[in-house]
């Protein structure tokens, strides 16, 4: 057990892309439990593509985070030492963590134990919020049925890959969109879409027409920009569009144009909407139980890519808005 | 009776605004009506936004006029021979008249007659599709509920003008958008809406945020364009945005730009959804006879600006598109 306890703190709001600069890397003590706390020590934090909108000073469905406050982050971690009795020490809990190594926690609060048998990469990718979004985003906004024909956005991401995986047990059919041709081997081979799309090498529109030859029923949208407009130019009547993420202008400086054929929505009585996992909370246990379920027999897989060292933490997020990472990315903070 | 029948045929697509010039016009016979059929005197056409479309050449909700084709449009007029025991001489009814002076109909194609003691002018606005646009928008696509702050777009329109009223009646907060300072004065006058942005001589965001300073829960949207990026940025949480018209963009040559904040229906957990009124034909009769007792009630009321004459029709129709009306936009064929 180290005894400095490492937080990256926000040291400016960025402008642009993201980066070190934006943090600050302090050392001080380990912080002592008091009453009915608990010490955690944090081995997994998540890097997600919100967390950007979290630097922002506006208000939204999360308060900012403060400059000179830690990083907000979910992550995994151990007991390290507990003065609640129902979090005994070597216990592994998830919440956010932050980007620190050592949280002080008070029972309700924040954290919750991992279940049995969910491994800490499980618990914050495929079975986490991760798994979630994709869960809720498919089924509750997006009304998935049997038979349709979905494209998914940054298909070779963590949302992503879950979401189109789970349309595919569904019975779909089901494109995706990604950044790279291996990503799109990836998705294609291991993960089993129909088909992929590379964005950065492929005329999507042309591609689409190809791949999409009866229409899109569904799109699953992480990255929001120009691929939405394509999208539109193929949805069937009834389409509804998933507003999961906007990823392509996240470090935008300059507002973004929308899509030209927005009014397209009109003749195919289309509907757009937006979501937040978090409204699903009351029911993340019956997704985990369907998804653990689908993963045990073998239908649904989860690639996680790890980044070492709490260090790297900005330097991880950064790689997300470059299209570095395959899978669910995670800095490993400690064993 | 005049002895011609004169038609406005489609002579060509038009590229940009539609003019006089894309349509043509000529003179026949009066048709006879054959065997079950009878004759349709045109008295009313309806001037719609939605007739532009009709003009492209894509596939749609409705196929596109023909070259060639008389020019589709809705319209009241008057039996003036019957083959058909059910439709007497003499009988009003409604129906695609289309722009011409005669229609041959057969019973239970396309024609309906009028209910008793609803006049042509509001069998064509406010108890018409017009009427019943603004009605099942609100109400099954914008699930407005009462106290709610709504917006609404082309409100001195012939469905913007009826929308903000029942939102009125349903004890909403409405604040509408129009084209001049006489269109406000009347929307705000005689409709009793709580406030109306001139979009064309007031700053559109600054006015928002001055009359919805609660946010807004339902943007009923009839012009698309850059008022739906500064109403995006007003909505509240489950905003609704119903999508019923883009008439900003309809003549338009080159792709308009869309909103550039359509991201905030995320955090915003938004809706956007479009619609087309033919798909509520089975409640029209419900929605009509509510519709009906507002206006008896004199809460609801309904203004009709008359063209004269079939033969300006198509200058009828750029008018629309020049925001030249005030409240629904007719033009008188006969008396």
């Amino acid at each position: 057990m180290s005894d400095v306890n490492r937080q990256w703190l926000l040291a400016s709001r960025p402008q642009g892309m993201v980066g070190e600069d934006n943090f600050r890397l302090v050392e001080g003590p380990i912080p002592e439990p008091g009453d009915g706390e608990y010490l955690v020590r944090t081995l997994y934090v998540s890097v997600d593509p919100a967390m950007r909108g979290w630097l922002v000073d506006r208000p939204s469905y999360v308060p900012p985070v403060g400059i000179g406050e830690v990083m907000r982050a979910s992550g995994v971690g151990r007991v390290a030492a507990s003065n609640s009795p129902d979090m005994p020490v070597g216990g592994l809990v998830t919440g956010l963590t932050g980007w620190q190594d050592y949280a002080v926690a008070r029972k309700g609060e924040g954290f919750r134990p991992l279940p049995d048998g969910v491994s800490p990469e499980a618990a914050l990718s495929v079975l986490g919020l991760t798994g979630m979004t994709a869960y809720f985003g498919l089924f509750d906004v997006g009304e998935l049925e049997e038979g349709e024909t979905v494209v998914v956005s940054g298909a070779a991401g963590a949302v992503g890959s879950v979401a189109g995986q789970i349309a595919k047990i569904k019975g779909c059919r089901v494109v995706g969109i990604a950044g790279s041709a291996g990503k799109c081997a990836w998705v294609t081979g291991e993960l089993g879409f129909d088909a992929c799309i590379d964005y950065r090498a492929e005329d999507v529109g042309r591609r689409l027409r190809e791949t999409c030859s009866d229409g899109v029923d569904l799109y699953f949208d992480n990255v929001g920009g120009p691929i939405l407009d394509q999208v539109l130019a193929r949805i069937n009547e009834r389409a509804r569009i998933v507003l999961c993420g906007a990823i392509s202008s996240y470090n935008a400086t300059e507002p973004q144009p929308g899509p030209s054929n927005l009014g397209v929505l009109i003749p195919k009585r289309g509907r757009m909407e937006g979501f937040i996992v978090f409204d699903y909370a009351g029911r993340y246990k019956d997704a985990a139980r369907e998804m653990g379920a689908w993963i045990a027999a073998g239908k649904l897989t989860s690639r996680e890519q790890l980044v070492e060292g709490l260090e790297r933490a900005p330097a991880a997020l950064r790689m997300l808005f470059e299209g570095a990472n395959i899978g669910k990315l995670l800095v490993k903070v400690a064993d």
